[in-house]
């Protein structure tokens, strides 16, 4: 038995997100049929962020264990011959056989992206969040300078979680201006469920006035959802990357 | 009697193009018919650019007569309410009724789009050409040198051409690198049937290394299309802005 680990992009809008549901197609689901169809095995991925409904990655990582002898880089060329068009592999390769994606210390790469302009664009509108209020980018850059460091971001987490530790590191958060689009991108060891799309909405709320930007400071300390901002729409959020600190599974 | 005009994006990839056609949706048809829903008079809009079938627009402009008495500049937003989410109208305002978009000077700008990489990338997939094979970017700007200026651009045509004059002007066109996306932007006074398309294909040639870029004289010379490198695909092409030279019909 050997584990293969796959870097995997793909474009949510036409899926219930990663992980497999009873009803609704997901990325999970897709990535387990096409393996299992030329592998001749039963394959179950293991996904490192199981993205929501709608989501983009151009980085999230999944691997599997097989007993087939295709050599590890060749997976991504022989399942990218079969996927939908909104799925695609960057790369695969053999990892150690330990190693499990979620059960790792990572730094994850998020990008929110907003268009903000006066009307909606057509081209590209599935991979960006449609604002057209004006917003402040320096002031939005000051709010997400608080967020910055190790805090409790109940605050910034979907009531319905599970998880019961709160506390995530913020490496970088940064709110750039490219024409009409404005994106948030924000670097972690950890984002809680809906946590980006969180910040986006708080963010947007600092960008058009509503919030002052040392606002953050009492969000963060009420740890409380209801203090914060709303959850910003699915189309703008992507994971760009996931980086694992052994070296021994960087492809 | 009034004319009014508008500025019009739209995501081509769900459209058979911009004219009417007896089988298939177009932006025409669409336009045609939420105007005449909303403005309760038989519209019918003529099109400065009748782009082909999956080809996108940031800035095609189309103008229509009317007797309603809607203020110009609001025709944008009532027509945004009721549109496709695939187009958008970016402004509206009225213009002399003499005024004709494809009668009159124009400067066009378009855009091809080539994400050139190992692997497809889905995000943005719609927008692009995906070609893998390494390219060649500075040759590709060579090629493009000898485009601009005045030519008969006939082996740059498509042979199902009615247009008989096939001399053209080209004032600019840069290949840009952008990480893995190449944009060709050319900006001219016209272009023929496929011409953007025949160019960027033939452009690809060169960035292959198939051709040489001074083997751009040869095939302006032959005047034949089979000189020419293929026609790249639609998905890539972008009309991103109509200049019109006279200053009174400029929204």
């Amino acid at each position: 038995m050997r584990r293969i680990m796959l870097v995997v992009a793909y474009d949510g809008t036409n899926y219930c997100g990663w992980q497999l549901q009873p009803n609704g197609r997901t990325i999970e689901e897709v990535l387990n049929c096409e393996l299992s169809r030329i592998l001749k095995e039963d394959i179950r991925v293991i996904g490192a962020s199981r993205t929501d409904a709608g989501v983009h990655a151009l980085g999230n990582v999944a691997v599997f264990d097989t007993s087939a002898r295709i050599p590890g880089e060749k997976v991504a060329y022989a399942l990218n011959q079969s996927l939908p068009e909104d799925i695609r592999v960057q790369c695969s390769g053999d990892v150690p056989i330990a190693f499990h994606p979620r059960r790792c210390h990572t730094k994850k790469t998020y990008e929110y992206t907003i268009y903000n302009h006066k009307f909606e664009n057509p081209i590209g509108r599935q991979y960006a969040y449609f604002f057209h209020h004006p917003l402040h980018v320096k002031r939005m850059q000051e709010a997400a300078d608080y967020l910055v460091g190790t805090h409790d971001f109940k605050s910034f987490c979907n009531i319905h979680t599970q998880v019961e530790d709160t506390v995530r590191t913020i490496y970088r958060c940064e709110v750039k201006k490219d024409g009409s689009l404005i994106k948030i991108q924000i670097e972690g060891n950890g984002f809680l469920y809906n946590m980006v799309r969180i910040i986006a909405g708080t963010l947007i709320d600092a960008g058009t006035g509503v919030l002052a930007p040392a606002d953050m400071l009492t969000i963060l300390a009420k740890k409380n959802r209801d203090a914060a901002g709303r959850t910003a729409p699915a189309r703008g959020l992507k994971l760009v990357k996931i980086a694992f600190d052994r070296v021994d599974v960087c492809l």
